[in-house]
């Protein structure tokens, strides 16, 4: 998408229609979020500005969820607008999320009016001071936010206010984590500068600058490929902060050229072309099947790129515990075997190895029983169950997959499954994976959905939900319905937090949901009541799971009720929670 | 409910084991929350507690409302356990809500365990820092509450367990406000002194210290009464502190001696007993019924009991803007007219009050054309509808409630007719007048059964939840069902958000909510299947409205979706929304 094309030159515009149109050149289609008193004059401006639909959620928790889905689907930005304290403090786990994950979400606070701030007065969304005698503090909430965002913006003046969202915008493109904007909302129809709309272009915003120091980014891509050059066995490992900063294209070409032996992080599935022949599969250190592990621990360099250090991620720190040499990039820190360097990027690295590269010198690693059987070897004997098994899921799944497919799954056991699928070209996986909130997923979906009508992209989407997952934020379902999002839902019934059971207490009251949903009936009582957009099946065996996968209406959502055991959990899980112990 | 009996003489316990002692002394018999995978542990000492019960509710949000409907309900405290981070702030909304509300809430955090905290490692559920290269700070989230809670205890070590989970806990109870207790998850099971549990036993938290102050007190009390004698035509306006530092009694007492007619205010609704003769109607300065500000603008005398000094209780500051004298009393200060005094509280002046009074000296006031007919004075001619108007349903609700009725209703428009109903006798009234969280009662009611339940009370239970607001917690619906609570809920169905569209942008998509639901089908899809615990019927006129109502069966859940016009709204939040406009 382009920016949007402005329908006169004035060099003025009110604030609300200034920030409506500043994200609409961001590419941005589809903003979510509720109303409230002090946001709704901030709202009123949407319909001045062509192309930006306006998403209203159930709630806040549920819009910011949407917002970075919507980021991580487009790659560009989303935005979620909530009011003064109600709304965004019920939104903060979603932005602590989004932030913990670095995904680029801004979220606009429509806020009591300047003069209220000024004088304290007791406002409504209000907490008041621990005494009543003290004037409230306008700003309680806004204090709260400094560590889950990388900026926050508080507009106090009309006239400062254009270069406080270009610039809470540019920062968060820039860190690719969230950032806030808070509106006192009598500013909102104040006439502000609109100049830099035309003066700095929303592509703009995206552009990389320029690398602030080229002799050492040039300087260590070579010790990087001399350090491959001279190795024997290398294999590369492709982490999340590569999607996160732009580099999948770059990291996929390497790999090709390459033909390095290659494997995904946790937070890194799905980076990766996993039809590349050279791709092995997914590494987590001692938490990744056995013959991974025996693979990565007999090379001899392990070149680990965008790599995000997290128990999760690195396999509760025993992902560059072997006897190999290691090499990190990522955005902030490149470690060259004992060497580390922060004074370098990735960003200007990576394009720079790939410049340099000699590919003859590149040692050969392929052997001759390659390729080996990826998914059988990382996947073990499906358990007895009279219902559908984990792996019996895992296999129909798979199969299912077709190429550009989005996944979305929530946090929960069968997360723990996905590592191992592999997948056709271009299918997207969304997921989150290390901040794992319960309930992430389903209004992700929608913020997912967005972001494809808005790209034009016609991929499948398919969503994996748990039952107590879907309990969180299961409202959301009817803006699909709604904004005409056709996801194929797998929601798996396994009665209650099976995650929770495997970790403590496997028949505990606290560990079960509330039980008897009708899940089949929900798409009918959220809006669809003649079946017209959605079609729902329950199904309790294996053959059942594949009839309902090949019998897929497309354009339609289809809700398939998977019966599961309430203690059936991928082997990963169990093996992560036993490592995992092992650390406390 | 009488503290726990004890099974032996112990005297050290595990932590969580003297933790849910400790609350269950306090007469809490249910406690609500969401497990997580850093409050297993916890949660496992339970079941060592007889008598104290886990509600799982859906989401952490709807947990935080459930405990402030327990708390408010009980008149005890309200207790809700969430996981570290995703959990806790999912839950923080709700808790900010109690704080600004004066609702004794005690949010228990399982956190990190403490050799995590010591090494900062990068655990999932974590926000990492602005930079990788630093460690994690596990202590962000704990650092956010400062501004929602009296009070916030992080455990580091088993031995000043006890101390600090008995400080939290008689802060809240003091204070009347939510307090955090973090509990790192490996102490859960330490061992820890648990000989507080016999030499203090519960009951004694609820006690009141001692008047530090006694001879101020008695001066205080003298004057006012002075005050009061000297008056001719002295009205008295009951605000919320009286109910929130359990003041109601004492009130309704002095009420009932001195026969001054009496007023409530909008967050204070329930504390009189309006079948007192001497009752007159609801007051909120210039949004009031003209009638009553007339009433209180010909009196010399206005005393305001636990007066809560915020806009929407004081009609936006007009509240005391009238020429009479003002006499003000709370737990914080005291005003006499000209003299403002701080080393006072109410809970030692009102009862000095009633103990000193000479009910002789009371100027009469009641005049011959008492009791004027309360309900006509302050409610207008309905509206011309095809639907049922807010006054039908005004009407109808006035007719239907009962002595002993618990009322509960959410943030919206019939919210602003309340005050005009008139209230049988022993009429609980619950809602959050002044936070004004949508979607805060539907929760909140699950939480007001249960405390009903474990009181043993047979209240009639009445749910009023307008659309938009029960979109944002919907699912809890379903631990109704399974919690055996059994509302009425009176269903408002106006397609959208009323109060937004009076406020601005009467016809815009963004104060549109997602259409279509069949409200009538909920509780079959989440878990009523076959209809045997609850009843749903859907009324479009005030005769079927009338029906419903009086059809209603005990023992059920009794869902009355009402369909009325999008922009009906009762007069006094029109009234309302006139005169904040002007304080802008």
């Amino acid at each position: 998408m382009s920016p949007v094309a402005f329908s006169s030159s004035d060099d003025q515009l009110p604030l609300g229609e200034y920030l409506f149109r500043r994200i609409r050149s961001l590419g941005i289609g589809s903003i979510f979020g509720v109303p409230g008193d002090f946001n709704l004059g901030l709202l009123e401006h949407l319909y001045s500005v062509q192309g930006l639909k306006w998403v209203g959620c159930c709630n806040e928790l549920n819009s910011a969820y949407s917002a970075d889905g919507y980021a991580r689907m487009s790659g560009k930005l989303g935005v979620v607008v909530t009011t003064f304290g109600v709304g965004e403090l019920s939104a903060i786990n979603g932005i602590s999320g989004a932030f913990a994950e670095y995904v680029p979400v801004l979220h606009i606070v429509g806020t009591t009016p300047t003069i209220f701030k000024a004088d304290g007065r007791f406002t409504h969304h209000l907490v008041t001071d621990k005494s009543v005698l003290h004037a409230a503090d306008h700003y309680s909430y806004e204090n709260m936010v400094g560590a889950v965002s990388c900026c926050a913006e508080t507009i106090t003046h009309a006239d400062e206010a254009y270069q406080k969202i270009d610039h809470v915008l540019s920062e968060i493109l820039y860190h690719k984590r969230p950032g806030y904007l808070f509106v006192p909302i009598d500013l909102a129809d104040s006439l502000v500068d609109s100049t830099s709309l035309l003066t700095t272009p929303g592509e703009m915003f995206y552009e990389r600058p320029i690398d602030p120091n080229p002799s050492q980014t040039l300087k260590i891509a070579t010790l990087i490929l001399d350090k491959i050059y001279h190795s024997s066995n290398p294999c590369i490992l492709a982490d999340v902060f590569t999607d996160r900063f732009d580099m999948t294209e770059t990291v996929r070409e390497f790999v090709k050229s390459t033909q390095i032996p290659n494997f995904a992080s946790m937070m890194g599935k799905g980076i990766l072309d996993e039809t590349e022949n050279s791709y092995v599969g997914s590494y987590n250190g001692n938490e990744s099947n056995q013959a991974i592990i025996d693979w990565i621990d007999s090379s001899d360099l392990l070149i680990h790129i965008g790599d995000y250090d997290n128990e999760i991620n690195s396999g509760h720190d025993s992902i560059h515990s072997g006897l190999n040499e290691i090499i990190t990039l990522n955005h902030e820190r490149i470690r060259v075997c004992s060497e580390i360097f922060t004074d370098v990027n990735f960003v200007y690295v990576l394009p720079a190895m790939l410049a340099l590269l000699e590919k003859a010198k590149i040692p050969e690693t392929i052997t001759d029983n390659w390729p080996i059987d990826k998914i059988l070897m990382n996947h073990p004997t499906p358990v007895p169950t009279p219902h559908v098994s984990q792996t019996d899921l895992f296999y129909s799944l798979q199969e299912f997959l077709r190429p550009n497919d989005v996944l979305v799954c929530d946090t929960g056991s069968f997360m723990f499954a996905i590592p191992d699928l592999v997948f056709p070209q271009g299918v997207k996986y969304i997921g989150q994976q290390f901040y794992l909130s319960i309930g992430y997923a389903l209004p992700a979906t929608l913020g997912v959905g967005k972001a494809l009508q808005d790209m034009g992209f016609e991929s499948r989407l398919i969503l994996v939900e748990g039952d107590g997952a879907a309990q969180m934020t299961i409202q959301e379902f009817g803006n699909y319905i709604q904004e005409g999002i056709s996801p194929t839902v797998l929601l798996l019934n396994n009665s209650g937090y099976t995650v929770e059971r495997i970790i403590k207490g496997p028949e505990r009251t606290y560990n079960d949901i509330v039980p008897h949903w009708q899940w089949c009936d929900l798409f009918r009582v959220f809006g669809d009541y003649t079946e017209t957009k959605s079609s729902s099946v329950k199904v309790k065996s294996q053959k059942d799971l594949s009839l309902a996968l090949n019998s897929i209406q497309s354009g339609k959502i289809n809700m398939v009720e998977v019966i599961m055991d309430k203690m059936d959990c991928p082997w990963r899980f169990i093996k992560m929670t036993a490592n995992s112990k092992s650390k406390v």
